[in-house]
Order: C-alpha cells, then sequence, then structure tokens
C-alpha cells in the first residue's frame, strides 16, 4: 500500500561479540578531533517532499539533489560551490522551484559587530540562474531580518524584521507590512519570544500557512510585563554591549498572546482568533496551531499551569473557536504541541493520549474522536493499546483506513513505523520491523503529501549497510564501543563497554546524568560523542539511567517527579551506581559523574547527598537554585572536598550563568577546591571551536581521574616495540 | 628642633643569619591561613595629628585612643565595641572632638541589594553620648551618601548624594545644597569619575577645605561625552543588572574639569578658578589642589599628554590665577600630584624636580623657588642633589630654616626622614638613620601642625621591637623569609631565602613580576604575601626585580619604557632568571612567574617569548590589548602548550573582565590547555573571602608544579615518627 524509502542510515552501532573480535591498536582509538572530522559527523540530508513523487536532499558532498523516486531520476538544483562562495548557512527552494533563498551568516560575511540574537541574524538573498537579490524591507538597506521564507505556492514569502511580518507575493513583487505592532524585546509578531522558543512551541516559527497559501496564522506575543534578564558580552568590541530579553522566572508575569490570521490575497484582512471562554481572563499559552482546511485551523489553548488543555476548531473568516476536546490532569500535561491529525471533512480527528493499561500506568495512545451531535461531544474509541508509547502519529490515510504512526513498541529504546486500521478490530502492522536491508531500530519518517511515499531516516543501529557509507563505517567499526543494556529498579540503564573488555580487569566508571523530566537517555539511537572517546580510548566505562521521571516509559514514570524534582532522580541515579558496583569489573575508587544543565543539578545534588562515592564530576550549565523546588546553594559544605568542575557559556540564555557564579560565590565561602572552563559570550549551545575545546578538556579531566594507578613493577625490565 | 615620635611598627623581617638557627618544626611553617589571622595583618593605627600636642589613632584592640605626647595622657574616644555594634566600616571625629561621623557597609546593615559603586557606599551617621543621628540629605530617607566628612572647624561637615555637595554648618542645623548639576554618571561635583580617582587625583574626593574653613574648592566633571563602560553583574538577585560608568580608553574624549570655589560663611558665592589660557581650549587636567592662605590655593593643570604641566596660584576671590612655575617633557611627567610647599607669604615655594646627575640622568631634588619681579620669574635654588631620589617633602619650618623630607638616600629600598636647611651650604641631617630603640628603614611621616612633632610610620625591618610586638614578632620570627638583595645589569633584584636554605640542594624559582610603570617591587618595606607561604614552607625561592621602568631609580630607568611597554621589562625580567639561573642551588627545570594587571601583561609576554624557560604561569587580571602598545592577542599559539592559569574578577572596573575574556577566547581558537579561577561580581581588589581562596589556589598551584619529584627509593624502609 505504501513504498518505503530508506534514504540514509548513520553510522552503526555494533554487537558485542563483533567488538570483543576487533584489534584494538592505537590506530583504532577514537579521539576527540576524530569527532569532529567530516567523516565521523553523521550527515542529515533534510530531506523534503515537494510533491508525491519528488524529493529534495542535500547529500553528503553539498550538492542539492531532486530526487525522483518512480523514475529514479536525480538532478542537481544546486552545487556545493555555491553554498561556499556564497556562505550559506541555510537554505529553501521555492514551490514553484524557481528560487532559492539564502541565509548568510553576516558576522562573517559582513564583518559586522551585530550581536546575534536568539533569532536568526541572518539576512537572505534569492538565487536564480546567477541572478541575486538582497531581500530588504522597503526603504531599508543592509538590514537583518529574523527570518525569511518562502510561504506554499508558486514564490510567495514572508520576513520578519524588527519583530513585524512583511509579505511579498512573489520575488519581484513590493512588500507589504502586515503588522506594525513589533517593538524590540517586546512585541513579537508570528516569530517567538524566548519563553514561546524554548518552552512552547519547540520553535522560532510562530505563525503558519494555510494549506492554499491565502491565509497566514501568526502570533503576537506581548511581553511588556515580563521582566528583562541581562546578558553581558565582553568581547568583541572596545565598548561591548550586553543585551537583554524578556525571561519570565516563577512567580513573574508571562507574556500575553493573541493569536491572529490575515488573509492575504485581495485586501488584507486581520481577524483575531477568540480563546475558549475559561481562559480568556487567566495567563494561558497557545501551544499548537495547525490548519486542517483552507479556512480552518484547529488550535490548542493551555492554562499557565499546563493542568488544562482545550482543543479548538477555528473559523478563520469569523474567528470563532469552537472546542473539540479538553483535556486535564491533577499534575501537569505533556505532549502539548502535538498536532492532531484530522480527516478532510473535519469530523474525525486522532490524537494520542494517555490510557491506563492495567497496572503499569498510562501510556500515549492514539484515539479516534468523531463528532457526534454536537462539536465537543465526541466518540472516542482507542485503536492502540499496550506498555508502549505511540510517539508519533505521521498521516490518515482516509481512502485506506490506515493511520502511519511512530512508536516504541518493543522496547522503549525503539522508534519503529507502524499501521493501524481504523476499522474492525484496528489490526496494527509494523511497517520496519522487517526490512531488508536496514535492521533499523530508531527511524524518523517523512510522509508524502498524498500518504503514498514515506521517507525513512534511521537513527540508530544499521546492521546492514549500503555501499555508499561502507567506507564510513569501517573506521567506526573498530573504534567504537559497545553498548549493553540492563534494568535497574525497572529503569532503562545503557552500559557502553570499551572495544577490548575483559570481565577480569578493572574500570572506572564515568555515570552521565541527563534526567531532565521527559527526556531518555537510554536509545538505539545512534551517538557519538566526547564519552566514547573515554570509552574506546582509555578503558572507562560510561552509563547512563533514565531514572524516574524520563519520558517514554508511561506517565507514570513521568509523573513520580512531580513536586519533588531533584530528590527522587537522585536516588535512581545513586542506585544504579549501586548496581553497578555489585559488577566484579567496576573500580569502586574509580567513579565519576557528569551532567548537563538539569543533568548537573542532579548531579550536584548526587554530590551533597554522597560521601566520597564519587572520585571526580564535572557540572556544565548547572542549575542551582529552583525558586519552587530544590537548592544546591543551601550549604555548600558538602561540595568542599569533591574534585569538581563548574562549565558554563557566559551569555547562556537558557541556563543562566548567575547560577554558577551564585554557586561559585558559595563554593569560594567555605573554601572549596574546584576548577573551572567558562567560555565568554557563548550561549547553552557552545560554538564549535569551543566544544572541541571542551571536550578536550572533559576527556583530559576524566583521564586523568579515572586512569588506573599504575604501580611499580620494580623487577620487571620494561617491554619495548610491543608490535 | 623637632620630638621624634615612633608610636608603631609592624612584624619585623630577620636576617639570614638568624633564620638559619631557627628549627624548621612543622609548626613553625607559614600557611595561608596564617596570613588572615589577626596577629599577621600588620596594624595601621591610622593616626593623625588634631592639634601639635595631640594625636588620635587606633590601637591594635580597636579602641580609639586620644594621646598627648606631652603629658603621655591617653584618653579613649570610643571603644571598640561600638565599632563591632554599629558595623562601623570607617571613622571620623570632629574638630571640636565632639562627635564621630561613622559609615556602616549599607549591605551588610540593612541586607539591600545595592549594587556598590566605585564611591563608598555608605551612610554615614553622628555620635555623641550614645545619640545617633542618621545623616540624609534634607526630604530623603535612608540615603545612600558617596562620601560625608567633617571640615576644619567645630562641627562643619559636607557630604556628596547623587554626586551634589550637601553642607552643614554644625550637626544640628539644616543642609546647603552646595550645586545642583549632578547626575550619575555624567556630571561629578566634589567627587572624582573613574579616571580621576585612579589615574589623576589617586583619590575619590574632589575637593578640598581652606584652612579656615570658610571656603571650599571643588572640581565639576563633566563625563557626558566619555563613552560608558558595561560592568556586568551576576548575583544577588532574581535579575541582577549590571552598571556602567564612564571610562575615556585611547582615543575616546576625556571628562572635561572645571575647578569652582564656593564661600561657606554669609551668602555662598561660586567662583571659577580659571585654567591658564594655553590649556584653557585643550584636553586639560586638575591634578592637584592645595590651599596655601585662607583665599589663596595652588593649583597644577597638565595636557591630556602628561607633557606640559602649569603651576598656578589663584586668588579665589576673583578667580584669577598667576603661573608660578611651568613643566615640560618631550616624554611624560611624573609625580604630578605634589603639592608644592609654600612659605606663609606665599612668595617662596619647595617642590621636587627632576634634576641631572651627571651621567645617571635626573633624579627628583627639591628645588626652592623664590619669586623675583614677576610672579611666574623664580629665582631657583637646588638644596639636594645625588643619585637618590626625594619621595615627599612634608614641611617647611620657616621659623628655623629647615625643610623636613622623606628620600631613598642610601639605597632606593629605603625612605628615612632627613632634613635640609635653606640657607647657607644646605647641610642635610637624616633624623632617623640612628634612631635607638627602631633600626626601621622604610618610614612613612606625618608632621604636626606646627612642625614641632612628627610621627613616625615605620613600614619595615625593625630589628629591636618593643614590648608590645614582642609576641607577635616572634610568631614571625621562625616563620618568615629572609631577604637579599642583588643587583642584575644594574637593577634591584629581591630574593626571598626559604628559612632552611642550603646551597647544596635544588630550589624551585618563582619569578613575581609587577613592573607598571613608576613602580616598586625590590624595598625594605615589609610585605606578608601568600608568596611568602611557598617560600617558607614549600622551599620555594622567590624572586623580584624592578627593571626599566620602574620608579625611584631615577628618571633615566623610568623613561626606558617610553613607546616601548612590554619589550625592556620583559627583557629585563628574562635577563633576571637567566642570572638566577647560575646560582648552583636553583633547579632551572622548576621555575614560575606569575603576574597581575600590567605584571600579567609582562608574565604574558615573557611566555610568548621564552620556549619553556617557565614551568608553570598566573596571570591575573591581564592587560592583553593595548591599542597603542602591544598586544597579547596576535599569536596566542605559544601560550597553547604553557601550564597557565587565568585569574579575574568579572567586575573589574580597572582592568576589565573583557580583556581574560578575549585571551580566552584567542586560547580556545588555538587549544590551548589552561585553567582559571574567574571571581564573579569582583572587583581588581577581591574581597577577602575571595582573596583567602586565590591565595590557596595560588599556594596549590604553585606547590604543585615547584615541588621537587621525589625519585621512589626501593630499599629504604620508611620512617615512622620522626620526633
Amino acid at each position: 500500500a505504501i513504498a518505503l524509502l530508506v534514504i540514509l542510515g548513520v553510522c552503526s552501532l555494533i554487537t558485542m561479540s563483533v567488538i570483543l573480535l576487533t584489534p584494538a591498536g592505537s590506530d583504532t582509538k577514537l579521539t576527540v578531533e576524530d569527532l569532529f572530522k567530516p567523516e565521523f559527523v553523521a550527515h542529515d540530508p533534510e530531506a523534503k517532499w515537494i510533491n508525491d513523487s519528488e524529493v529534495i536532499y542535500r547529500n553528503r558532498d553539498g550538492h542539492v539533489i531532486k530526487f525522483n523516486i518512480l523514475t529514479n531520476e536525480t538532478e542537481i538544483v544546486l552545487t556545493n560551490t555555491t553554498f561556499v562562495n556564497f556562505n550559506v548557512a541555510k537554505y529553501s527552494v521555492s514551490p514553484d522551484l524557481k528560487y532559492v533563498l539564502f541565509a548568510y551568516d553576516v558576522k562573517q560575511v559582513k564583518h559586522f559587530t551585530f550581536l546575534c540574537s536568539k533569532q536568526q541574524c541572518y539576512c537572505y538573498l534569492m538565487l536564480f540562474f546567477r541572478e541575486v537579490w538582497e531581500l530588504d524591507p522597503p526603504e531599508v538597506l543592509n538590514s537583518i531580518l529574523q527570518y525569511a521564507a518562502w510561504g506554499v505556492q508558486g514564490q510567495q514569502l514572508i520576513y520578519i524584521f524588527e519583530n513585524n511580518i512583511y509579505y511579498q507575493s512573489d520575488v519581484k513583487s513590493n512588500s507589504l507590512r502586515l503588522t506594525s505592532s513589533g517593538k524590540e524585546g517586546v512585541i513579537f509578531n508570528g516569530i517567538a519570544d524566548w519563553l514561546y522558543e524554548e518552552e512552547i512551541l519547540q520553535s522560532h516559527i510562530a505563525h503558519w500557512w494555510s494549506p492554499d497559501g491565502e491565509r497566514l496564522a501568526f502570533l503576537v506575543l506581548n511581553d511588556t510585563l515580563v521582566p528583562n534578564m541581562a546578558l553581558p558580552r565582553f568581547t568583541g568590541a572596545s565598548y561591548p554591549k550586553g543585551k537583554q530579553y524578556p525571561y519570565p522566572k516563577a512567580g513573574q508575569p508571562n507574556p500575553t498572546v493573541k493569536l491572529y490570521v490575515v488573509n492575504l490575497y485581495g485586501p488584507t484582512h486581520t481577524q483575531e482568533l477568540t480563546p475558549p471562554d475559561s481562559l480568556k481572563l487567566r495567563e494561558h499559552y497557545v501551544a499548537m496551531v495547525n490548519w486542517i482546511s483552507k479556512t480552518k485551523t484547529t488550535v490548542r489553548w493551555i492554562n499557565r499551569a499546563q493542568n488544562v488543555s482545550i482543543l479548538t476548531v477555528c473559523e478563520t473568516t469569523t474567528g470563532a473557536c469552537v472546542k473539540r476536546h479538553e483535556e486535564a490532569s491533577e499534575l501537569w500535561l505533556s505532549k502539548q504541541n502535538q498536532e492532531p491529525v484530522f480527516s478532510r471533512d473535519g469530523s474525525i480527528f486522532f490524537l494520542t493520549v494517555p490510557v491506563k493499561q492495567g497496572g503499569r500506568g498510562e501510556f500515549h495512545h492514539i484515539a479516534m474522536f468523531t463528532t457526534q451531535f454536537r462539536a465537543d461531544q465526541n466518540e472516542v474509541r482507542h485503536l492502540t493499546s499496550g506498555n508502549w508509547e505511540v510517539t508519533k502519529i505521521l498521516a490518515y490515510d482516509e481512502s485506506n483506513d490506515n493511520i502511519y504512526f511512530l512508536s516504541t513498541e518493543g522496547s522503549p529504546r525503539r522508534r519503529q513505523l507502524f499501521s493501524v486500521k481504523t476499522v474492525g478490530l484496528f489490526p496494527r502492522h509494523c511497517l520496519t520491523c522487517e526490512l531488508n536491508k536496514a535492521h533499523c531500530l530508531f527511524f524518523n519518517a517523512e510522509i508524502s503529501p498524498n500518504d503514498k511515499h514515506i521517507i525513512l531516516h534511521c537513527k540508530g543501529k544499521l546492521s546492514e549497510l549500503n555501499a555508499e557509507l561502507a567506507k564510513f563505517s569501517l573506521i567506526c567499526y573498530s573504534k567504537v564501543v559497545a553498548n549493553v543494556y540492563f534494568l535497574c529498579s525497572d529503569l532503562p540503564l545503557k552500559i557502553s563497554y570499551p572495544p577490548d573488555f575483559s570481565e577480569s580487569r578493572h574500570y572506572g566508571l564515568l555515570l552521565i546524568v541527563d534526567g531532565s523530566p521527559g527526556g531518555q537517555a537510554v536509545s538505539d539511537r545512534f551517538v557519538l560523542d566526547w564519552d566514547s572517546v573515554l570509552v574506546s580510548s582509555d578503558n572507562v566505562i560510561v552509563a547512563r539511567l533514565d531514572g524516574r521521571g524520563s519520558g517514554f516509559l508511561g506517565q507514570r514514570v513521568l509523573h513520580e517527579v512531580h513536586r519533588r524534582l531533584g530528590t527522587v532522580e537522585v536516588q535512581d541515579q545513586i542506585t544504579a551506581v549501586e548496581y553497578m558496583l555489585t559488577f566484579p569489573y567496576i573500580d569502586r575508587t574509580r567513579i565519576g559523574v557528569f551532567g548537563r544543565g538539569y543533568g548537573a543539578y542532579i548531579t550536584l545534588m548526587m554530590l551533597k547527598s554522597t560521601d566520597s562515592l564519587f572520585k571526580c564530576s564535572v557540572a556544565m550549565s548547572p542549575v542551582t537554585d529552583w525558586k519552587l523546588y530544590g537548592d544546591v546553594l543551601q550549604n555548600v559544605q558538602p561540595l568542599r572536598e569533591q574534585t569538581l568542575m563548574l562549565v558554563h557559556g557566559t551569555a547562556d540564555a537558557n541556563v543562566h550563568f548567575q547560577h554558577t557564579a551564585e554557586l561559585i560565590r558559595n563554593l569560594v565561602k567555605v573554601g572549596a577546591n574546584y576548577s573551572m572552563q567558562l567560555y565568554p559570550d557563548e550561549g547553552h549551545f557552545l560554538s564549535q571551536r569551543s566544544r572541541q575545546h571542551l571536550f578536550a578538556s572533559l576527556t583530559n579531566f576524566y583521564r586523568e581521574c579515572l586512569r588506573e594507578e599504575i604501580l611499580p613493577l620494580p623487577d620487571d625490565d620494561e617491554e619495548e616495540e610491543e608490535e
């Protein structure tokens, strides 16, 4: 019924038995430098459907390719030299395939001393047969646009400048300014402020095209009442200027939100979509907007506490929104930016909702909602069930009564593609579990416009490789590590073993703590990171536990941390270490721990509640002060004698450097010994250069700490030339 | 003719021969903790004359004592409990001895989250028989005053609030606002901006009382055109706010300056004193203001390049200023805030000026200027000469034709008190060289109002101690180090040897680089600092060189660095290390270097120009970028393989954290390995807690680096119970 197209996989993990047979010569050791070599970077082709038979993607050589899956023909749309010549950071091809929009990095091209904001600081140009235009608002030269992108028809495009939206019906027409209220750092039109980008939409895009390109829905965020957080700046100018941005901390006002739809054909008219009465006068968020027809959108509104959620269908010509579904929880609701999948007539929609599965608590499963008499009274039928989660509904193929979706059925570590019938006994079928050519355990999928084809993107564990990848995989083959999965108190534990592991030797152990609520550290997704270097080259065993609070293990595990952040996760991580100490090959005097962000918070809390369990630790961008929950800063005396390294970028907008600064001041007070690596003017995600420096610092730090003490053997002659 | 009063000395350095006899048990080793014990802190009594026979000072117990030197009577003016109860940071007693003005630290007393500015952030109160008033401007409660102090008569006092000067004729009278132009960070009345405080006046006080208290001279600094530098803030609040302050970098406009005199008795009238015509329309500074009679002041005006200086005498009732003396140099003028000493009638004044001394270049000596026919035509007579410097003229005792002064005669390391006759052959006499009770080599002196008595403050090398100090000195006795002085290419080199030094052993060497132009690191002034711990307890030899550019060695040595900062000093320091490498007991594989501020700049330049000469180095608050001179940041590749530690306070207003931040970014680029200790929100001078932490970090760092590698002796049994 559907064609599956596996267009690319990544470097594969290999099984333990294979590893043990591999010679562990020094040339097969992974180094920090390796991680930054092009052949070690997993190439993401960013493949996109342009119609039901054609895909556009970027190949490993950097060419942009149009690929017809029916004829197998390929065509180079854009050569890699274009990317180099124009220093292109991003590209997108117009819907009519005639133009390309480029994002340049202004800082590098023009040597501006422009402080990169959270929004893209690129300017955009258009290319067609080597003709290039710069995209600027009327009467503005060399503008720094915050965003620009094609619409869905022909050459229509919009861009955002100074927090206002501009529209062009084609590349040569004049710009039309759709909003005028935009004000830097205060009023945001069609683009997210910090809160919406990081916490609500998970994207800086806060506008949505109707399927025919005639209408545009967009948010207007008003941060007037939100206090500003200062990010300092130290480098790049004689008098460097910091910046401020609205950042609502606990107890501070949130931005207010309004949702509008503007029609773009004919005289523009802007219509507000009205929130549900129950949320209208309370602080609320717009968590999701999705068009379900040419004039109708579905919108999810949630309250500030995020425990009441209302899904509406809005008629954009009138602004009227009708409630279709409501969720409530005594704790908090998750997956609130999930897009429901509607039937063409809008009478049926599909959504994953938590469903109780016997004694194991609730798991997210597909529910089919069918409108009865009134719009907000649905007949609900549950299409799937079991102790596993549906992670994403991809499409509803109405003509074949099929739902396509990804799920963790079989193992929470996996993501496989399934279909389920919406009729009868809802028979379910795995489409990727038995694929001939790629035994891949972790897929992402992109379905074609008419649900005829699916691009599969394998993100982990290709055991048979195609020719193109063979050379690459061979490099990985002998260097990387073997992962073995355990359960520790029913929680998933992933342990990475060095290539020449032997049960009769003793190994240092590094525990990597993620632990942010809803996250997942133990999966079959392929990862090659700095800790792989320690495993491959320094005989360190690396472990990761998905403790309580983790995602993809059902709602019960997730909700265990409600109102006790930093307690149960600490217990779970310590339990995991104690469990591993029962392994005869773990040296209990050589245990290290690493955590970042929320994980660094857990790490510091672990150090405070254990007595010399850990020989050394790194807290990167640690959260040290939760106004509502725990607080590392209360009594840092237990951290005094730790071998502790702190890492932070001073311009981190997610976890402010403030946290580390307060920690340092407290550590100085108690005369603690610690080391640090601060990256001036770097944010939460470090630049490549700083990352390379950090990786070297981290591996040196743990290598030094976790290496085996070699006792001198006075009588033995030293062996030379072991080869 | 004059009574000398030695009221306090400090912990003495001891001679080498004594040290060698001292048992070096572990209890006599100096520790970092020792440095912060009260008995190791040199107590400064801050003794002041209140009239010709009475002194006020604070004794070691914290009581404020009035001492009559004629009757030997003492009286407790203020008990130490008062200081504790009120958390007093500063105190001063009113001229009529009836009131005391206190400075509280607002941050600690009131738990304000007030960002301490460069100016004092104290509020002031008055105490009299336990009655306390808070000193506030009219209509303002709980004000944060920038400054407050008594005048010279009765209870008159002024204070500065929001950059305006306020006057009270006595403690109970109403305040009179003397200026109204004050504007935070822009216009400063009677108080210095950053530039004047740090570079011109070396004080935040920019006002001067006439001797009878009837008039007040004050500067008005206008920083409108001076660009602002941002100092970030990270701690102390949910939304910490940084601050900005005017800071003119090279090539940027300076503040403009005007000098006014206001009369305080009767209706106030403010008169501007007019600058010399030659400087009126050019950027210039007011470098010194000093009253020479009830209505006359002397003022020194200098141009921005600081190579033309004009000394005027101003009639404050009219504002007219008459030139009395002019200096010019092809390089730059030093000692420009030196106060000339005038005769009572104003016809004669004394000033130190550079005088050529044969082949050794110019040294500062006392010149007597006597007015002839026209005011600006002086007869000049040089009272002193020789290859040494007069460091300060203290007083002119007209009735005895005596000038009292401090000089380096005998050795540039010393400061002794001399007198010279202003008549005849100018016979000179050392008053402190042969003092019976204290063989002190480094004095400061405070002369009584009528030139009858002098308080001597011994700042180094008391070899015989009075009873009060005996206990303290005994502690020092066995712990501290022996200093030996060398000449290296004619430049002074000070080497500190460990207590049990032996020529037959090998020692690590730590070079401490100061080297800021005009400074002096090699003197007989007593210093006990973190490096003393390394000498005393870790068998490290510490060396300091006064290279070219240093002060007190004559103008030729000082001017060697003109337009080549960071070249000759680097050569000199390296030459000194090479010289010391000829000593058989210095281990050439264990050499460290430390520098701070300008010294850190020299340190980094040395690292760049030597190849593994230094095993480890620390650059604290380094200057890395001199727009007009050198630049550490050009090619940091040579720093890549150094064991380098960087130290900086992020709110350093003198050497901005910017310098270290740019250096880190460059070091990250080349993948350098370095460590760092950053002190969040700390300035150029760290808080005591941070200093204690830093000292521990520094001593650990150098101890680790400079310790002798102990080769294992496999056959020896370990000795236990060595006692």
